[in-house]
């Protein structure tokens, strides 16, 4: 198969970064690669498998002859290069919000929903971070046991806000830890020792946008029903990265926690850590630069009648964007779809 | 009325300051005040209202003439002198977990429950702190609308687990900070930037005794049936002090979420902050130092019929401990219950 040529979209951000280092880690074969940015960032230097790249300013001829491009540099530039890239032929491997709810578009985790990309006419979508790492859990319980009702409380780290937040928890918290005072800018709200449940704008019904991308891709990805009752509270703690959730489950058939246990252990991208006696439950740290959606705290709801608990923590940057954006561009090599 | 003899026992804890400090800004009339504590912190000076006072060991001698016992000193310590206090003729308002779920022992937020005051033999208990705050927020809308179902996920601080768990916090934060290596002691996770989703230990269905207070005094408190449902998900985020609780709520009837702000907006001790789009919410560190719980994020739940979330924020060593003790102490001495 001929090896296509690459560009990763928004080389300089801390997905970025992370999608060029999993590019590597998984051993994507590609003919040319380059690395594009915007003006601001463009002509620096960009270390690569040993190799020095001059970055990119992202123009519509830089798309010229790319087959594939991993872009993470926000809904507003995506919109702006999705038409170029696809009238060139080239497919559109998006981490943004632009195009994830576009019934067109292909939402997809790598593992979870992978006949959906046939589906593609150039543009695919990589869901949320707070989804990402849910749908994973979730896709082999929903096959056996059929979700009824669902329930999440997330408790996020600021690396899904970028560099700049993880610098602005760094310097707040020794701006506290001194007594001296911060005015943040990321954040609207202080964010060391604090807990702001807030992630992106509110939308009309009071949630906000991120927990309302949890409730809407969670059924486009497990073709769940439209009605399906699912809420979500997103927070935002202070932790540098790595996504904890809080889950509740209902579902159709009955279920025990052991059975749970089972399915998941053999499931793809998740790793089971459960034998809370031994302390054995994942933490977010536990999460942070690798791969699996770690999962723990697995038992029987005492709310629901068919009903679940579980904790599951996954590294954001990865399992949230760069690690299925990459996954997905070796899924779409592999089945031929560019 | 006669004014009473007060002990503070555990006072030279974190929460037994709290109490001596409450005391002071409730206004509770005493005849006379003794501070009393383990051997180890027995015969340190203790500042109170201006004068200084030797803090004594606790002893069952100690309790002689003492009408009322407010105690903080761990559910140990509790069993030891209940029964000495008792036979006393003294009134002892628990803070640990020791007595909480006795039958014949009133579990009471004062403004909740205030009447079960009234069929205590010697000893009252005060609820565990993840579900007093919520308490106060939920005893309106039960009585409203009726409780059916009830989930809730906490983001609990340090400040729960006593002065130990404040400075390992801060040490652990700077030694992160700097990137050196630090054991931790009070958690057996690291828990600087990390979330720990186990607080207190793990009973045999898989949920922590923490989660369990909130599953069984909840239930206590409000005369709910034994049956209703509830699950709580208790993970340890590192903030200094101040709880925040995602809750999820069926009722019985129909609900508006302007009518539970409506509702949440005259209740006893609870204060509602909830324009999002002015950002207007609580975050933790708005409750720290202050009385009232606070509630924002009032929205119509998505996944119940009659449903609401709610995110609600409150001073853990207040509300959950020191303030409502001191309420207690209050409404024992109103109601002539000594």
């Amino acid at each position: 198969m001929r090896k296509p040529n690459i560009a990763v979209l928004g080389a300089t951000g801390v997905v970025g970064r992370n999608i060029s280092k999993i590019i590597t880690e998984l051993g994507v074969e590609f003919n040319e690669i380059k690395f594009l940015s915007s003006a601001k960032s463009a002509g620096s230097v960009y270390e690569f498998q040993g190799e020095k790249y001059i970055v990119e300013e992202a123009k519509p001829e830089s798309f010229d002859g790319v087959n594939i491009v991993l872009a993470s540099a926000g809904a507003t530039t995506s919109k702006i290069f999705a038409h170029e890239i696809v009238k060139r032929g080239g497919v559109l491997v998006d981490n943004s919000s632009a195009f994830r709810m576009e019934h067109d578009v292909p939402l997809v985790i790598a593992g979870v929903n992978d006949e959906d990309l046939r589906l593609h006419k150039g543009i695919i979508a990589n869901p949320n971070c707070s989804t990402s790492q849910l749908m994973l859990v979730l896709k082999p319980l929903h096959e056996k046991w059929g979700i009824k009702r669902l329930i999440v409380s997330t408790y996020q780290a600021v690396s899904g806000a970028g560099l700049k937040a993880i610098n602005e928890l760094r310097a707040d918290t020794v701006s506290k830890l001194n007594g001296e005072k911060f005015v943040n800018e990321c954040f609207k709200k202080p964010i060391s020792f604090n807990v702001i449940p807030q992630i992106d704008v509110f939308t009309d019904n009071g949630y906000t946008k991120e927990e309302m991308k949890v409730v809407n891709e969670a059924k486009k990805i497990l073709h769940l029903p439209e009605n399906l009752p699912i809420s979500c509270t997103a927070a935002r703690v202070p932790v540098f990265n790595g996504h904890s959730e809080a889950v509740d489950i209902e579902f159709e058939r009955e279920v025990t926690s052991d059975e749970v246990r089972e399915v998941l252990r053999s499931a793809y991208g998740v790793e089971v850590m459960d034998n809370p006696q031994n302390y054995d439950y994942p933490t977010t740290r536990d999460a942070d630069g690798v791969n699996p959606v770690f999962v723990g705290r697995i038992r029987k709801n005492l709310a629901f009648d068919n009903g679940i608990s579980l904790w599951c923590v996954a590294d954001n940057l990865r399992i949230g964007a760069a690690l299925n954006t990459v996954r997905i561009c070796k899924k779409v090599i592999e089945m031929g779809l560019y």
